[in-house]
């Protein structure tokens, strides 16, 4: 890869522009493929949204396929990355759980997010559909954790963790289905909103939960 | 349309029969459209699912959009039919919310459910996508009256009631995507946990609701 010359820290290098031009990409074509559904949506239309040529977009990825692939691979780095946040000691299950949901839904309703989790993932290959499951997967392992973790302290209260778990992520999803940005709530307060409430759903002390 | 010769109350009717080959037909559809999408989706495989040639499908309806028309509309009838359901008086408006809410999921996740909310509305054509969503708006308007009676009555507490409602309805929707039909727990059973949990979220006394 060709390194810009740079002009301080101020100019990106080669491989930040790329990585940026990446991220760029992903956005646009998950913003499509919700749109238009995966097979609703042509390379010729996330070109466009971009303002490049079709051409240019082969510089980054091979087909279509490998486009929604890596859509899904990006918004499992931005999970592994806010799991990877939450300190282990000092906080409680509630805690994790509510700090983890909050970065998460954020994310998934910021401006640069490539999560694709109200798409069906039948428009995978079988082979990027184990993986992609598979890091979905380790995602709501973690969160099922900290369920558990508050379940032994005291700060959750719940039957089934991983019933509570699923409709707790239920809620959260589902917000990709109808936030359109530019309302009169941004990305960060919506998700204040929806992680405290689903969070209460659960715990153990339900008003402390509201005022977390 | 001809009517079959009685055998006493045991035989049905023609009407009733078609009634019945039409509820067959939009499941059959329904399955088919949130496993393979709708564009992924031919009127053969439906055929094929249902045991029956392509031409006899051309006896109740014209073409695929017609049958995903159709299936939103069976979906709102049968929504209809459970907000009607729910007594004006001698309920709190949590207690209302409740009920319509736990025959909603059972009904979404039953055997005869033609229910395609997890499907993006995008395939409809423009005409039949103002008439879905026209419906749907209605069924939310009745449940978002229950939360506003419940803030009134004291028996819910939430900040913005439609947020509160949205969230909701995502905790309950989202489980089309990972209930399978034949585990351990049926519908009546899923309903009721998930249907709780999220009650519970907007409950002025959560321990209340959830024994409720």
């Amino acid at each position: 890869m060709a390194t810009a010359a740079r002009w301080g820290a101020l100019v990106p290098t080669g491989r930040e522009l790329r990585s940026i031009r990446e991220g760029a990409l992903y956005h646009a074509a998950a913003v499509a493929f919700l749109k238009n559904g995966y097979h609703g949506t042509t390379l010729d239309d996330i070109a466009a949204a971009l303002g490049v040529k079709k051409a240019t977009l082969y510089h980054y990825v091979r087909n279509k396929q490998e486009l929604l692939f890596r859509c899904h691979m990006a918004a499992s780095d931005v999970t592994d990355e806010i799991t990877r946040q939450i300190p282990t000691n000092g906080l409680t299950g509630l805690e994790k759980l509510q700090r983890a949901l909050h970065g998460y839904l954020e994310a998934l309703l910021g401006e640069e997010s490539s999560n694709l989790i109200m798409i069906e993932e039948s428009a995978l290959t079988p082979e990027n559909y184990v993986q992609v499951i598979a890091r979905r997967d380790q995602f709501q392992a973690v969160l099922l954790g900290f369920v558990k973790e508050g379940l032994a302290d005291g700060s959750i209260s719940t039957g089934d963790p991983k019933l509570a778990l699923f409709a707790i992520l239920g809620g959260i999803n589902w917000t990709q289905k109808w936030y359109r940005a530019g309302g009169p709530w941004g990305p960060g307060k919506i998700a204040e909103g929806i992680v405290r409430q689903m969070v209460r759903s659960i715990a153990a002390d339900p008003d402390k939960a509201l005022s977390a």
